[in-house]
């Protein structure tokens, strides 16, 4: 039994109520759910924090609201959220809620999982802002909030780096000087960890067989993009690195380029090494090759009207993501299933044919029926002969927090 | 017929002599091949070219031997390699001498062949430096020095980036802003070209089969390594780009890395992008991951060793070859040969077998007692049973570089 802050019998274990947060550094996006029934009871999201005009929309059985108001801090925004979630009958009392869990996006080499906050986990979420100047500190600002109006329950950080700390050594080091490894911690991490984790697990579960014995490519397709081996389900190779600029073409993101081009962008734009990567992180990808969006539904649109730059924007996001199925499968020796999750790969029929042209080699068979009739639900989308399964499967990174905040709270309290 | 400097006949035809050349900023390396026979008759290096304690080496029938003499200029070292020729009773005369074929690094999308050189082509060569600074302008010395001295015959520039000018766009376009392609003509060029070629060529006929029907992958493995996505012929898709820099990891440079890191780097170490380019250019790549040796025969002694950060290097060298071998067969739809070529490629058992470790599932058995039997000859070290025949075939960029030669004298002649 997990919670120590109401007063809970064995008999109201399933009455734990857990809130899935993902901070920003003026947002705050919630889901609160039922556990361990994985109900989702409300969620919502607080713009504008900090910033004058702000807005809370809530949603919940009882329908969809907005709130306009302005929020100085995280503290009166979570404030806010508390308050709502009693108002509207949510919850009966603040005192329901047992346990939060915080995505943070920079784990760094210190989490290899999800880790109970205290003093030393903020400390360190801290210190590896470094890594993710823009995240972390923000995630944190969440974090705090949480823990200063719910102090007397679990909270709990969970990173996307951490699930690909199981990547080995030829996976992680770049073929650079080593002592860019020891000195400055230079390596790949790998994001959208919670995101593989979760899809990879379900997987196993549609295939009905032991994720030990699988061989997994999993491609989570959003506006962000990467793809990850994940083998006996543990994260092999992930194409994201360093930072999350790395790996496909995004949507203005440009993934992985020749290096030598940064210097040589630099001198003919007269810009610095920080403005050149702003354009790769923000002018690039999808939108840089289109030069009108970073949305592929556009893209897509334009290109049946037959916009030549946005068929060219499909072929090289296409390509680059196509590359990486044959990559995985040698990598983890063959490969037992592919699946797709996230915005695009949930709902993109096209992409996803593209992504699986020609692999009939390696055992790839699509159903291209089903495969356009999938849009944003669980599916198999590979014909039943097909030795390579396809799976969409829409990714649920909330439910996998709500997920680690039970279990870590639980060894908490069997301690 | 080719060439109108001698009083050939027909008959005289088999005599053809055409030298291939590769010229640095202070080195001159060529071979003097008899055509169409492609019989090396002479080959040599002149070193330290306008740097003082110059040193001419040439190897013939009658032996080998080394001319110790200062060079002003590449005129000056040229004047008495051809003077050592006809000294040597290599040649009766410099007329014998129909055509030079030189070496130029980046053709840019100027020359998706072998071109003959005239003023245009000179002036284009030196335009494409600002794409390959080190390079062209060497070769270009080279290029001019014979210009001078054999006035009449016909001088041939052969790319190292041409044979890669088929690829479509959806392997050249980099995800960046597309103005960055029309305005700066940044894309992947791809190198090693005319290796690439002569090898996938071989390798068709020594299947025995037309290349048109062939889906090969050609690994040039040297101290520069790249990857080629060869299918009917044609360059599909290349492991290097803008520059050599990009792609697998090599003796002294690291290959892709997340374009991120330049920016990190630069300010953890204080260097600026060019400095940092320079790390990743001549300090990364095996030499970076070992700490001790860009050279892989040092790497794998000290492995054996036992050393640690030997291993690592040869993990982190070879796994990064070794994706490709999945991503390529994707990009082709299934391999039909893989290639070994270059130093490494044709001498190292053990980094062809790392490189194809686990490939059964797209066909590829390797025949380990071949393989380990095979140093620097060409062989065919797959199993007889492999549907991926697995090929080692010792690179000869000089002879393709004199049939082009060959090649475009004839066409010449016949205008």
């Amino acid at each position: 039994m997990i919670g120590m802050n109401n007063t809970a019998e064995s008999s109201d274990y399933n009455m734990t109520k857990i809130i899935a947060i993902n901070a920003g550094s003026s947002s705050f996006k919630f889901e609160l759910f039922k556990m361990p029934e994985e109900t989702e009871i409300a969620r919502g999201l607080i713009e504008r924090i900090g910033l004058g005009k702000g807005k809370f929309t809530l949603s919940h059985k009882g329908g969809r609201e907005t709130i306009e108001q302005n929020f100085k801090t995280h503290t009166d925004a979570v404030n806010v959220m508390l308050e709502a979630l009693v108002e509207k009958n949510i919850i009966q009392s603040i005192n329901e809620i047992e346990g939060t869990g915080h995505r943070v996006v920079h784990g760094g080499e210190t989490f290899s999982e999800a880790a109970v906050i205290d003093e030393t986990v903020v400390r360190e979420i801290a210190e590896l802002a470094e890594f993710a100047p823009l995240h972390n500190p923000a995630n944190l600002m969440g974090i705090q909030a949480m823990m200063e109006l719910l102090p007397d329950v679990t909270h709990v950080a969970v990173f996307d780096t951490s699930f690909h700390q199981t990547m080995p050594e030829s996976s992680y080091l770049y073929s650079l000087p080593y002592k860019y490894y020891k000195d400055y911690r230079i390596r790949k991490f790998g994001f959208h960890g919670t995101s593989h984790k979760y899809v990879t697990g379900r997987a196993a579960e549609l295939l009905k067989r032991p994720i030990e014995e699988l061989r997994l490519i999993s491609c989570h397709l959003g506006n962000g993009a990467s793809i990850a081996a994940v083998k006996a389900g543990e994260s092999l190779d992930t194409s994201m690195g360093f930072t999350p600029l790395a790996g496909v073409t995004m949507g203005t993101r440009s993934g992985n380029i020749d290096p030598s081009l940064i210097p040589y962008i630099m001198e003919k734009t007269d810009k610095s090494a920080v403005e050149v990567l702003n354009v790769l992180n923000k002018e690039s990808g999808l939108l840089g090759v289109s030069g009108f969006s970073s949305d592929l539904r556009d893209i897509t649109d334009e290109a049946r009207k037959g916009n030549k730059r946005a068929e060219l924007a499909l072929e090289v996001f296409s390509s680059s993501i196509h590359k990486y199925m044959g990559s995985y499968a040698a990598r983890m020796g063959g490969v037992d299933a592919i699946i797709f999750t996230a915005g695009v790969g949930e709902n993109s029929a096209l992409i996803r044919e593209k992504v699986l042209d020609s692999l009939e080699f390696m055992g790839v068979y699509l159903d291209e029926k089903t495969n356009n009739e999938t849009i944003g639900t669980e599916a198999t989308i590979s014909h039943s002969y097909s030795p390579v399964k396809v799976l969409v499967i829409p990714t649920d990174e909330e439910v996998m927090i709500a997920r680690e905040v039970m279990r870590l709270a639980e060894e908490k309290s069997s301690l």
